[in-house]
C-alpha cells in the first residue's frame, strides 16, 4: 500500500476573474464583483499532495524539506506577491479562476516530480472556497 | 483529467440521537448523553464537494456562487436555528446522526446538481468528529 | 509582571434565546430566529484566563491540569448536552446569550480560583460571534 | 465590570504599499515585494469588539446582528473585491499597511457605535500578521 | 453506497530521524536538524478514518465513542508524553518520520477494527506537513 | 492612541517539566507525565506583540519583515528542533513550562525592540493551552 505526503505552501496576489475572448458585458455578467477592473485579492492556500512507495531507508516518500522548496522556488516565488492578470505568463491568456491556478500549479509541479509518484494540488481561495486538480 | 470544487457552510441545530422504534433503555444505553430528552446542539459545518469538467469559456467547474446559493436554500436556510428532530420533515423518522444529516443533505442537494458531476458531503458535528458520504 | 494562563474547552448544548417577562411577540422581534420555540444549540468553546504570579518552584502560575479539571467539574459537565434553558439552574431565569453564559462561567469559576488571581473567561458561540467577561 | 462583544468578518482586496510623497526608489526599499506596482491582495480578517454595560433585558452588550450588518454596509461592501489604492476615497492618499486599515476600519465604525460604548478592532492581514487599534 | 466516519485525536511526542543502519553522517545528511541527537518534537494530530454501511438502527457507521475509546487506549495513551525513539517498542528499529508513525498507528488500528470497514489514518507533524496511509 | 502589532512564529522542540532542586519523586508528583525523564515535544507556537506610534511616513509601528527577522534570528533559529532542558543555555536550570519559555522569550526580545515600544508575548504549548508575559 502507498503512503501520501502533503505540504502546505501559502502566496498573496491580486487577481481578477476576465477572459478576454468575452464582452465587457458578458465579463461583467459571469464574474460579478470577481470581474472588478482594478483587482482584488487573495491569501491562496495551496496544499501539494505527493503519492508512492515509503523509502525503507529514510522512511520518506520524498524529502518534505525538498517538497517545500520545489513548491517555493516553481511556485510561490513566481506567484507570491503579482497580479496573476499581469505579472505572469501563465495567466495572460488563461483566467485565473481558483481552478485555473489549481491545474497551473498542477502543471509546473508535474515536471519536477518523478512519474513513479501521483500528485495533486488543492487550493484554497478563501475559508470557504476551495479546489482540487486532478479530481 | 476533472477538477473538484468545493464550498464551506454552516449551520447551528438542536438535535437528539433517539430511533423512536427502540425503548427509552434502549435509546439511553445507545446514545448516551446524546440522548438526552431535551436536546442538545452543535454548529455543524458542511462542505460540499462537485467534481466535473472545466468550462474553457468560465475557467470554472460550477460557479461557486450558484452553489454558495443552492446550499443556503436548499440546506442552510431549513436547518439553520432549527431543532432537527421537531422542526424538520427529514429527521421526524430518522435518527439525526451525524451520518444520517450528511446523507439527507446529499440526497437533497443530489436533486439540483447536474448528473455530469459527481457531489459528495463532508459534515462537522464537532471539531473532532466528522463523516462523509458517499464515502 | 505578572503571567495570564489559558485554558481552553469545549461543550455543547441547546438553547434559545427568550426573555420570560417579555411577550412573545417582543421575544420574536428581539431575537428572531435565535427565539425559535424548539431551540437550536451551539458548539461552545469557553477559554479561561487566569493572571497571577510565576511560582518560583513550579514555574506554573496554577497548574493547568488543575485548571482542566476544575473547568470540567464545574462547567463543562454541567452544560455539555444539555439544554440550557430546560436542564440547568443557571439560565432557568436568566436568558442564555452568549454574554450571560460567559457571564454565569466566570461567577462558577470565580469561586473556586483563589482571590490573588485574576480571572476572564472568552466564550465562542460561533466562529464569528464571542464574548469576554469581565471585558 | 463590562462585558466585551466580538464580531468577525471578512474581505478580499488588491493592494500595494506605496507612499506618493517618496521617490520610487524610497518606495521599493522601504515596501519590497509589497510595493509592486501592480498590486498583491489579502484575505482580510477583521474583528471588531464593543464593549458595554449588559442589558439586563435582552442579555445583550449590543445586538450582534446589528453589529454584523453595521460592519457589512460601512466596511466590508466597501472594501470587499476592491484595490484598496485605487477604488477606495479611504486609502487615495493613505498608505494601505495593515496598521491603516485597521486605523480606517475604526474611524468609519466609531461614528456609528454609541460613545457610552469602547470599540477596537482587529485586522489579520495573514495567519502570521495581524494589528490592533487602539491598542 | 458507504460512509465514512473520522475522529480526531491528539499526542505530544519526543522524536528524532535516525535510521541505526546508517552512519552518523549519512544520517546528519539525510535527517538535517531532525537528526538533533538529543530530540525534538511535535503536537502530533491524528485522525482516523473509518469506511463502512451505515447501520439502519443506529444511524452509526461505528460509535465514534467506541472509536474514539480504541484510539486512546491503543494510540494515543501509548504515545503522548513519550519519547518515540526510546520509550516504545515500536519505533526502537523504525525510523520515526510522520509516515512510518502514520503506518504504524494504522496497523496497530487494524486488529481492532471489524475487517467489513476499511481503515485510513492521516497524521499531521506540523500544520504545513502532514501525511496519510494507506493512500 | 496607538497601534499593536503582532507576528506569529513557529518552533519544535523537545523538553521535560524538571526542577533540579526537587527531589525526583516531587518532580514526579508535580509534574506528572510532563515529568518523563526521556523528555516529550511541542510545537510551540509564539506571537509577539508590539505596541507603539504609526510611523506617518511608513504607516507601520514596525516594519514587520524586520519584526519577522528578528524572531527568527533571536529565538526560532535558537529553539527550533533542539532539546530545551539539554541543548539551550536558557533552560540548563530553568524549567521549561510554557509560562518560563515565554518569559524567556520576552527577556530576548526585549533587548532588542526599542524602548518606546511595548512588547508582550503569547506561547501556544498546545491548541488548549496557551499563557502571555507580561500579562
Amino acid at each position: 500500500m502507498k503512503t501520501a505526503v502533503y505540504r502546505r505552501a501559502r502566496f498573496n496576489a491580486a487577481h481578477r476573474l476576465h477572459n478576454p475572448v468575452l464582452s465587457d458585458e458578458e465579463n461583467a455578467k459571469l464574474f460579478g464583483k470577481c470581474n472588478n477592473a482594478h483587482y482584488h485579492g487573495h491569501n491562496y492556500v495551496l496544499i501539494v499532495k505527493v503519492v508512492g512507495e515509503l523509502d525503507p531507508v529514510t522512511g520518506f516518500v520524498v524529502d518534505l524539506k525538498w517538497l517545500k522548496e520545489l513548491i517555493k522556488e516553481h511556485v510561490t516565488d513566481r506567484f507570491d506577491h503579482k497580479n496573476l492578470n499581469l505579472d505572469t505568463e501563465e495567466f495572460k491568456e488563461v483566467n485565473p479562476t481558483a481552478e485555473n491556478i489549481a491545474k497551473v500549479c498542477y502543471q509546473i509541479l508535474r515536471k519536477h516530480v518523478g512519474q513513479e509518484l501521483e500528485l495533486q494540488v488543492r487550493l484554497f481561495e478563501t475559508e470557504n472556497n476551495y479546489v482540487e486538480y486532478p479530481a
